[in-house]
């Protein structure tokens, strides 16, 4: 189903926000510009409610959302709109052009939330953990920057731990059902929060690249 | 509870049988006198369920199967006694000595299967993919050879899956819930086929290690 643009979400896109960057290019290697702790992104934020939260919890580090679909990004800038966060950034794009938005070495921390599993084999390449994504996600990574995953899909979340851990990608924290116990340290997507309520594991796994 | 020895087992035990190896220390190196294609070790063999059915799937394999508890172990001597198998062996002793049995790269496969979890952080030594345990597999493992770890404890398996891949062990293969498809290429032991009952998760990961 192509569901149609409300006109609010018209009026929100083509509005100029303060935190809504729509030729990410032209930031390449300036993202960090207030000295935050650290530079996250997320690549496929949805309506954006982990980004939000992570960003109101870590009020010192900067986290970069990146939605492809224009529809679903304009939820996230409507959150912003009433928020007071300096330290939020959104991209409304294709993350396939993430190359051209970032330094090498510029990110601490890409997170990966429920991405699509891609299930059939002949779509292996749109998973986000194939293997060209790893690659750019290394030179786009700092040394010793992270990779956190997160996902209810079982077949993506082992072709993922296969992937990473082939392409030298060392696992620091795994947990095979992530909301048996509280983690006040992450927070939930909106995905994440529907799903838990069906009593199914959520899969994570956070992993680290070392330039050396 | 304590187990008295029952009389079977103390004569099934005393007794020479070609497959039980008292003095396994004897055999260091040589092992794989038969030119068998690989040499596969079981360190907690249990009731011997799994190596005997895998040796039964794999003869041209040797399979080399070690149980702590005498009491146990005789399960397994009592299994192969009416079995007509050549590539089977069993040691009875405590595997913390196995670096005295075999020679450097002697091994292509050590399965961990069910191991003690020892959940408490405070004996975290004892489990079997503590660091300690992990270099000792190095050095006995040939070159790119594996480990091939089965658990249905989540907390072990979550632990073991950071410390191999810490330890520079590559992920081949990797399942957070090994039977929900068939896998007639890997026996069952006796635990994991009551456990599989319980409709709860088996978790299985291959493990490589390359010695460059």
């Amino acid at each position: 189903m192509r569901h149609r643009r409300k006109q609010w979400q018209t009026d929100i896109l083509e509005k100029d926000w303060p935190f809504y960057f729509k030729n990410p290019s032209l930031l390449s290697g300036q993202w960090n510009d207030n000295h935050y702790e650290a530079v996250h992104v997320e690549i496929g934020s949805g309506k954006g409610q982990y980004i939000v939260e992570m960003a109101k919890l870590y009020p010192n580090k900067l986290f970069i959302g990146i939605e492809m679909m224009p529809l679903i990004g304009s939820y996230i800038l409507k959150k912003l709109s009433v928020e007071n966060l300096n330290n939020v950034r959104i991209i409304i794009d294709n993350a396939d052009n993430i190359k051209e938005w970032f330094e090498a070495g510029e990110i601490d921390v890409i997170h990966l939330n429920f991405s699509d599993p891609w299930p059939k084999k002949s779509h292996a390449k749109r998973r986000l953990t194939y293997p060209t994504y790893l690659n750019v996600y290394k030179h786009l990574l700092k040394n010793h920057g992270q990779i956190h995953q997160k996902t209810d899909n079982i077949g993506f979340f082992e072709y993922s731990v296969e992937q990473l851990s082939q392409n030298k990608f060392v696992c620091l924290d795994f947990s095979a059902d992530f909301r048996r116990n509280d983690h006040p340290e992450d927070a939930e997507t909106e995905y994440e929060e529907r799903f838990m309520g069906f009593n199914q594991p959520i899969y994570r796994a956070v992993w680290s690249y070392s330039h050396d």
